[in-house]
Parts: structure tokens; C-alpha cells; sequence
């Protein structure tokens, strides 16, 4: 495995970012974002997504000057236009505005229209616990998932983020609505192995756990079937209804075309109806009760959302970034 | 099958709950949500769970007299206190306050503590889109699933609420974290059927349908595996911080005495940002692509969460509510 240390991944991918027209502080934003989701350990959508990102950019789905703007709000909640720009810094503004607003109001939201992909969602899940708030975001995506009871997509997996603030280690959970993305399916399939779980059905309409047979049907799973796929549709009925946006119906179905994403982003204060000391006391006791569980493995202790990603970023900073050989070497070289 | 009119069955409610101490309105309103909870079909939450609730008025752990308080907020967010009050009386109250708090500000949100089960909590979503509000709640509750990959358990089934307002139905999704409820499990094991999907594991720690094996093992599954369990523990810890009320892991661990509950209500008025044709539009374009699905079977279309209540609502109030004779005979003998 090849290991490079942060600075040198984000100062790489700062270049890459100016190579691509970004400029200034919007070069290094976006650069950090990947450079971040890397270095916790989200490997697919980090660096590995960069060349991806590359493409949406030259094919005019992302335009790397277009800065978001409020189009409509009263009090607690914004509506903004993302006028199809950069999908992590058009969401990084959107969670800092919900954030700003909720320091006013308590609680604060904003959704995002015309965006594009927002890489790592939990990225914004971390943004706002490291001030201290408690958030919840979602976006809409390109239709991979058919409704409960059907066989055409009409759903997106629409990954959803809930954030809570801890001193002791924040929790950020950040899950889609697939139990497995298309990208897992793959790894699986090109391993020849099974799936842990049933990932979706045949061809035949059978639950599988053969990544290949979802691949050919097309027909993956939403997490808890019947309910995955009503969180989904309600996601993205509110993201695009109050965003005025795409709904997933609506957003191209490929993946580097999948542009005029609709985003929610809500924030919330603890400190307008709590005390830190007690709401931290309170967040504690969870945890330390979860850590109590009897684990199925001794060797395997329970974990929260979250708790994983610190220990992977400290490993990185202190070992370095692992990085795909070949795409290091494409943007590395860039310098 | 029993059928009895809607309004005998609200007047024989609104006479027991008058019985049991609750006075005017508030007998009126409680009768009325356990009615229209029969009345769309969730039989398990209504009528049936009528003399349970009985149960928690005698043993003091609902008190029918308390109503609940404002104890803190500022803006758009507040806390309150239910005072261990009747939880669907409670949950209504705070339901509309985050209304009127998303009409001054857009989006409003109350986190109530020391509250009781609140029944069916698609209650509260009907309530807040029948205002033309979109709305998302949910509840903590007494520890019934392990986390993920343990066998004790830590976690609530916590069911939550996404409400989106859409003049040609509403569109209300409520579900629990738990894959299936320990009702029906049990209800699945008295009919020695499989369950449809793998409902948790058995005593051996693999995964099954077989309901009694659950029951036998406590180990229902969450939605999604490591998903539902990552979900439902955010939503525990969002609602005891916010509310400064129990989490999951302190409320007693038997459902007449499941009291002191923490739940959160936040609701968004779509015309404070958008106009109300538009967001109309919106969500009619998503609702027809949905119902145009292939579904797997030509004899069952695809539905949205909500369409089916309207059936059944429709059908219950011309044919008269199914009631169970048992019950229905001991609480309209009250008469």
C-alpha cells in the first residue's frame, strides 16, 4: 500500500483544483474536502473520485466558478440556488449558512438546488459538530433504486447524515439509502465473493447476496426493504420540494452526468435549550452504555458512528494517506 | 369482523378516557388520536392498545392531569417538559408548538422530555401536513435491539417521521428502527408462519425467519443491519441532549412501565420559502413517476407511504372501524 503524508495529498490536489480553474480559497476548500474524506478512510470518495470529478468539470455538468446565492428565506430557513457549481463547496456554504442561522434561531436549514455531487456527505456531519451543533443533511441523487414492489429505478440512495457534538468523539453517521452502493457491488463481483448480506434480488426476483446477479438485475436493496425505500422517496420529495430543485426522477442517470442535485441541510444549537455540561453528561452516558454491550466477538467491541473514523485518521496523519498508486502518480506529477 | 361507526367508537373512547381522570378537551383529544389511529388502520396503536394504556394510568407511570411545560429555548427551538403527562396529549401539544414556530420563523422545532409513548407517531405527522407543513419527529424508547454486532441490548426501536404536504394526498412515512416489532413477531409465532424477510437472529446467531427464534434470542434486526443501529442510536442521543430528558438505555425495560421518553418535533413551512404551486407541482411530477414503476406483481401497483391510509381510512368510515370484540365490548359497556 502506498502512503503519502496529508500535506503532500492536499498540497497535490490544491494544484489539481487550480489545473481545473478553481481559484484562491475555493482551490483549497475543495482540496481539503477530498483531501479530508481520504484521510478518514472514505476511500471512495476522496481521491479516488477525483478523476471522476475531473470528468463532471470538463463535460460541463460542474462549473468551478459558479458561486451558490440565497434566492428566498424568512427567519430560520433559506432557500439557495447552487447554480451548478462545485457540489462540496456549494454544500460546505449551504451547512455554514444552516449553522449561522441556527446560532440566530436555534435551529437553522437550508436547501440547495442546482448542485451536484456532494462527494462525503458526513464531511458536513463533521463541519458541524467541530462548532458544536447537531445537524442533519441529505441529498437526492440519479434513480438506482426501484420503489418497494417494482422492478424500474424511481429511487435514489440518497445518503443521509445525522451529526451530534461530543467532546469525547463526535458521532456522525452518514448512510445511504441502498444497503450497498453499486461501487460495493462491483468490488464484490470482481472478488467473486458473496455479499455479507442480501444486497438485492435476481433476475429471477430472488434476495441475493451474488453482486453480480444485483449488477444484471439492477435491482439492489433499500436498508430494511419496504422502509429504505419509503425514506428514500420522502428524502427526496422534501429536498427538491422545498429546494425548488430536481427531484430524482429528473437528474440524468449517469453518473458523470448526475447534475441539478437538491440538498437539505439543518442545524441545531444544543446551547439555545441546554446546558453544555448537562447535554455533554447526557451524550456520554449513551456512549459509555453502548460500549458496554456483550459484544458476538469479544475481540470486536461495539462502536458508534464515527468512532471508527478517528482512529483511521490518526493512523493516516501519523502513517500517511493511502493512496491508489496510479491516480497519486497522475496528480502528483501535475506539480 | 366486528365494524363499529367511527363517531360510537370515538364516543365510547372519549366516556372510558373521562373514566380514567382526563377532563374536557384533553378527554376529547386523546379519545380522538387512539379513534383515528383505528380508524386508518394502525389497529396495533389504537383501540388495542387501549388497555394497556389503562395499565399506565393505574400504575402512575402516566399521569392524566400533567400537562406539558415550556422550560427553556430561544428563536425557533425549544425545550419542554411533558411531566410524565399523557404521551399522545403531550406529543400533540408539541407538535403544533414547532408549527407555530415554523410559521414565525420558517422552521420550528421542540425537544420534549419526561413523556409517555405516544402511540402511533404518524399522529403527528398527519397533523403538521393537514397545516401544510412538512415534519419530521420521532421518539426514543425502551431499549429493544442490541447494536450491531451485540447481543445485549442498547438501543430503542425509535420510530421516526417524515410528513410531506401534497394537496392530492400527503405522503407520511412512519417507521421504526426494528425491522419488525416484537407484535408482530409475536403475532407471526402464534400463526407458526415465516416471517416475509430475515427478522434478527436465532440462539445461534444466524440470521432467520422465524419469529419465535427472535423472541427467543432478543435479537430483532434493525433496518438496513448496521444501519437502522447507527440510525436509531442518533436519534436516542439527538433527543435525550436536545430534550434534556432519558435516553433509551434509562427507561424501564417493561412496556407498562416505558416512561420518561424524549422526542423531537421539527416542522418546516414550505410557502416560507417557495411558492405553494411550485412545491405543489414538485410533488405531484415525483408521485406520478413513482406510481408509473413496473411493479413485480401487474396486480399491485406501486404505492407511496400515506396512500394506503387513505384507502383504508375511506373504507373504514363506510363500513365502520374493525374493532376487536373483547375490547370493544369492555369499553362500550362503560357507556
Amino acid at each position: 500500500m502506498l502512503r503519502v503524508p496529508f500535506d503532500d495529498l492536499f498540497a497535490a490536489l490544491r494544484r489539481a483544483m487550480e489545473g481545473l480553474g478553481l481559484t484562491g480559497e475555493r482551490a483549497e476548500l475543495c482540496a481539503r474536502l477530498f483531501a479530508e474524506t481520504t484521510r478518514d478512510g472514505v476511500y471512495t470518495h476522496g481521491l479516488n473520485r477525483f478523476p471522476r470529478f475531473v470528468e463532471t468539470v470538463k463535460n460541463g455538468s460542474v462549473l468551478v466558478d459558479a458561486e451558490p446565492v440565497k434566492v428566498a428565506g424568512v427567519g430560520a430557513i433559506e432557500r439557495w440556488d447552487g447554480r451548478s457549481g462545485v457540489g462540496n463547496l456549494n454544500a460546505l456554504v449551504s451547512m455554514q449558512r444552516a449553522i449561522e442561522l441556527a446560532k440566530t434561531h436555534g435551529i437553522g436549514g437550508v436547501a440547495l438546488a442546482n448542485t451536484n455531487h456532494w462527494m462525503r456527505g458526513g464531511s458536513y456531519g463533521w463541519q458541524a459538530v467541530e462548532q458544536g451543533m447537531f445537524a442533519i443533511c441529505w441529498t437526492n441523487t440519479l434513480a438506482n433504486l426501484p420503489a418497494w414492489g417494482a422492478t424500474s429505478p424511481a429511487l435514489g440512495n440518497n445518503p443521509l447524515v445525522f451529526a451530534v457534538p461530543r467532546t469525547g468523539g463526535h458521532v456522525v453517521l452518514d448512510m445511504a439509502m441502498s444497503q450497498f452502493s453499486y461501487g460495493t457491488l462491483e468490488a464484490y463481483s470482481k472478488r467473486g465473493e458473496l455479499l455479507p448480506v442480501d444486497g438485492g434480488f435476481d433476475l429471477s426476483g430472488n434476495l441475493t447476496k451474488d453482486a453480480a446477479a444485483i449488477e444484471a438485475s439492477q435491482r439492489a436493496l433499500p436498508i430494511g426493504y419496504w422502509k429504505g425505500a419509503g425514506l428514500s422517496l420522502v428524502l427526496d420529495m422534501m429536498a427538491a420540494m422545498l429546494a425548488g430543485g430536481r427531484a430524482t426522477y429528473q437528474i440524468p442517470r449517469e453518473s458523470v452526468r448526475e447534475t441539478g442535485t437538491s440538498q437539505i441541510f439543518l442545524a441545531i444549537d444544543g446551547g439555545s435549550v441546554g446546558h453544555a455540561e448537562e447535554i455533554e453528561r447526557i451524550a456520554d452516558g449513551i456512549i459509555d452504555f453502548l460500549h458496554q454491550s456483550t459484544p458476538v466477538d469479544p475481540k470486536r467491541p461495539v462502536r458508534y458512528p464515527g468512532e471508527q473514523t478517528l482512529q483511521v485518521r490518526e493512523e493516516n496523519m501519523r502513517l500517511g494517506v493511502p493512496v491508489d498508486p496510479e491516480i497519486w502518480k497522475r496528480i502528483s506529477a501535475r506539480g
